[in-house]
């Protein structure tokens, strides 16, 4: 069993340039290119991605002696020390914990040596287009620094730290104490309809007015932000980077700003918020993926109070997992308690907030790879893809347990939040597409007025490619709308496919409106790609990120959603590589 | 908080010498062995006990390279793992899996190559009369196995191995299939009053009349058993090895015997069944030193079903922990619960029996070290000790939460399963001794009768030294008996101390009768010493095991518990190194 893990991580590896030649090279969205492939399962060319490898020493007691093969300059002990320290805290995030690559390029040995030592050196001093930060003309590294780092990475990757209560309160700060912060809203704006917008490589947020699209503010955040969350209030908005750095804004001082910020890990994706009634804004949780754990924070201040690690049992074949992945955590609205997705064991935690002393969690055995998902209409069910396993698994929240797992009939489910349509025929159905081919599965989640229906794919349709990365809708929005991302063919990446949903006849494949986004936007330099349409509060407006590289024009394009035009095209210089956008009222209140 | 690990490692090592100088040699009781410091604690000459230390590279993906160093012979990959699956399936239990020592030597090459090969080879041949086992000579080993465990010996210690679902379905037999047993009980025997003696150095157990005190079998079992316990009918005989082994006996048969048997790690302590009503019988759980976690097993077959693992983080520094052993389990009477002690990080887990695919955990923060522990006389409170801090802890199993944490005054409490009485003025208390002095301290287990005392140390009395392991009376006695195992002086390590409960009066050190067992029962040879009292079905008679090294004379003797006189001495050339007995009826309804 333990030779296995090895054996994987080389088969992905190898999968993980097979999905590069299919999905194109170079972009890829938080969140949406890590899925694992299982070695048990069939080895045919389906798409698979990124999956950190195992990771042999972990839990040992110091890094490994900074000893240089040959024609590799050695570092001493101390200037190995600070480039580990700065690899971990700056780079890991996008390069990964083991330099296997992520949002950023691998860097492991053989490609560092390479590349060599002056490329290297250059590279992290003037950054890249494609997103790499220009550590040394911003003047975040010293020159000194640089050439430690670029030397460091020629040596063999080191193993990363654990990142216990210790280091998460030496990383915590609390910029404005609660009781410096104002007591009501101290400002004008429309908070309910206000986006918070990701700008990827540029390690920020854009605060977007929804009513008149001006960019109320850019604050700093981590870098390679992968989502936002709402507290339960609406008040304070939470933002998490790839590189495990948590920021907290106040949306009600005069100029809304981050109020507490932690790191809670080398690698991390979600953040989520306390959401049941008399729990409202009083915790949040962040998931790592380096360490393998989550940890729940004062959500007031950000402080650290319970760490829990995911170390444990696969679900299925019950072998030891070293380190199980943190993906998605979303609030339950039926209890006390955060919904809790860990990727390579295959179980889902429902962890109850109510007692941190005597912390009660329900573990249940799903389905291995688990990546996003988001709730039904009702907010009863969660629904989540196991992507790499090709698989839905949906778990009731009321009851606490797992209520089914469904094979979606495509490959990589990649929902996001998913969308939640009303069939004609099937009535409430919740839908996801693919990243590995083109298909748009709809699941029936109405066990009492469509029992028959209830956990089963009840159509699939084409959209238009494979590479897609999400799906939206809103409930007063009549379409579905469908991207295709990491398409490689520029014309299907640049759109997005509309379907009119109460036009759905069961059995028969839609037609859709193709919009040509990048087109319609006017950009014309680089790839741009249409990414994660986002509803306005009201639900008449759909917002789509026309993605770019950072040295490329980008734009935020707002779509009519009764009409299909174009509302309004958001450029802006301060716009670098926008992605996700999180509507506050509709990421407040699971609206989608 | 790394390094303080190791730090902590040789901090004990160095406490463990101590221990050895204050307690005595050679002998150690299953369970007793193991406790743990804290170097945060302070660095007094307090009792210290022998404690595994860190594994520097848990998980990793394989053995250590058979390089060997100047001098010692090196063996080839073959040998290097035959001789590796070797130690860790027969030799780990109680050398350690780190080599480290505990109720075996330690096998550390600074140790090894000290004695070198001839040394080693000879004593693995022919055994010793400390309790090592003649593996040679026996037949269990071939002398071409003894050859490569010599070497073996001398090389540096290996990672242990994980030991997940896939190695334990290969050490699970079922010897006697469910539908192959009877359906009634077929023999003769008062099943009631029968006792299980753990025959520790022999590998056996027997099984013992308590009417008529006759042997009626002994049978072969794991290692260094560690305990016995019964399922809730009364039918089946669990026994678990410090290697890890548990045995299935099933009662009912005309000649009882082991009808299921599985490994479930290198080294392990606790076995417990599911006693809710309604759930009698239908599970058993083990817990593990290495790896650190439990598993729950079939009930009639043993055939292992859920693995938990315990890795994760303590308690109060919420700084990751790799390996916390398993110490105590028992089975709630309130819920359909295991409560599992984790040592290390101090944690004691709830662990919902009812629905093993969506598994309920309640995991309460307590104390670090936590060790064995019994119920209070309603059997609603678990009371444990957290012995290197010198703590009681006291769990509401019907609640689910801490009840309370009280330090003990003494140092080193060793409860055993402790003991219930009825003090004359503070009402019901529950008793442990201490390993590290002489005190006996009494807790206040009444809430509702006597609000003021519940939880509190309302008395601590000197009995007759330090090194007590157990204390024990039964609900139909009025005597609370309290040996002193590992005291060095052997007059005081074969007697122990009797208390006159009715005559205790508050606030007064209660005067105590002496009983020297080894003397009453005319042992003559080595250092015998009384241990465990464990009374008949009916109260009216306590068995003291005076055990011996294996090649002197041991023997169980049966104290009359109205007039403290001898009724009977059981000399049985079968009775090697008896410790632990277990009475049926006893263990069955948790009656101490």
């Amino acid at each position: 069993m333990v030779t296995s893990h090895a054996a994987k991580a080389r088969q992905v590896l190898l999968a993980s340039a097979a999905l590069s030649l299919i999905l194109g090279t170079g972009f890829a969205l938080a969140q949406e290119q890590e899925t694992a492939t299982d070695p048990a399962q069939d080895h045919t060319s389906q798409p698979q991605d990124v999956y950190t490898p195992e990771l042999d020493s972990l839990a040992t007691e110091s890094v490994p002696a900074p000893g240089a093969p040959e024609g590799v300059e050695a570092l001493t002990q101390a200037e190995y020390d600070e480039a580990n320290k700065i690899y971990f805290e700056r780079c890991a995030g996008c390069h990964g914990v083991l330099r296997n690559g992520a949002t950023g390029k691998a860097l492991t040995p053989d490609l560092t040596r390479e590349l060599g030592y002056d490329y290297l050196h250059s590279f992290i001093t003037y950054g890249s287009p494609a997103g790499m930060p220009n550590w040394g003309t911003s003047g975040d590294l010293t020159d000194e620094q640089i050439q430690i780092m670029a030397k460091y990475l020629l040596l063999d990757p080191a193993s990363p730290p654990e990142f216990g209560m210790a280091a998460m309160r030496e990383t915590w700060h609390v910029h404005v104490a609660p009781e410096d912060r104002p007591t009501e809203k101290m400002n004008d704006w429309d908070l309910e309809n206000l986006f918070s917008v990701t700008l990827r490589d540029a390690g920020q947020i854009a605060l977007i007015d929804g009513g008149s699209y001006e960019i109320k503010s850019v604050i700093d955040t981590g870098y390679a932000v992968h989502i936002s969350r709402m507290s339960a209030s609406g008040r304070y908005l939470m933002v998490i980077g790839r590189d495990a750095k948590v920021d907290m804004i106040d949306l009600w001082m005069e100029e809304p700003a981050v109020v507490a910020t932690i790191k809670v890990g080398s690698e991390a994706r979600s953040i989520e918020t306390s959401k049941f009634e008399g729990w409202e804004d009083k915790y949040a949780i962040a998931g790592s993926y380096w360490p393998p754990q989550y940890v729940i924070m004062d959500g007031n201040t950000l402080e650290p109070l319970k760490i829990v690690s995911t170390r444990g049992m696969v679900y299925d074949d019950q072998e030891y997992h070293p380190e199980p992945r943190v993906a998605a955590i979303l609030a339950s609205h039926y209890r006390p308690e955060f919904i809790v997705n860990i990727k390579e064991t295959g179980k889902i935690q429902l962890v109850d907030y109510t007692d941190l002393k005597n912390l009660k969690i329900t573990e249940i055995e799903t389905e291995r790879f688990l990546h996003d998902g988001g709730l039904d209409s009702t907010h009863r069910y969660f629904i989540t893809a196991a992507n790499a396993r090709n698989k839905l698994v949906v778990i009731d929240t009321k009851e606490g347990k797992l209520a089914s797992i469904t094979d979606t009939g495509g490959l990589t489910p990649h929902p996001g939040r998913g969308a939640n349509i009303i069939h004609p025929t099937h009535g409430p159905v919740w839908a996801t597409s693919h990243l590995g081919d083109d298909s748009v599965a709809l699941i029936g989640t109405d066990p009492e007025g469509h029992a028959d229906k209830a956990w089963q794919i009840v159509e699939s349709f084409p959209a238009l490619g494979g590479g897609s990365l999400f799906v939206k809708t809103h409930p007063e929005s009549n379409h579905l709308y469908v991207d295709a991302t990491l398409n490689p063919d520029a014309e299907i990446s640049g759109s997005v496919a509309v379907f009119n949903v109460s036009e759905m006849v069961e059995g028969e494949d839609p037609e859709f409106t193709t919009l040509n986004l990048v087109e319609l936007a006017g950009i014309e330099g680089g790839q741009a790609r249409a990414v994660q349409g986002e509803f306005n509060k009201d639900g008449n407006e759909v917002w789509f990120s026309l993605w770019n590289a950072s040295d490329q024009e980008s734009a935020i394009v707002v779509i009519d959603d009764k009409t299909l035009e174009v509302k309004k095209v958001i450029k802006d210089e301060r716009l670098i590589t926008p992605t996700g956008k999180f509507n506050v009222h509709n990421t407040m209140g699971d609206v989608y």
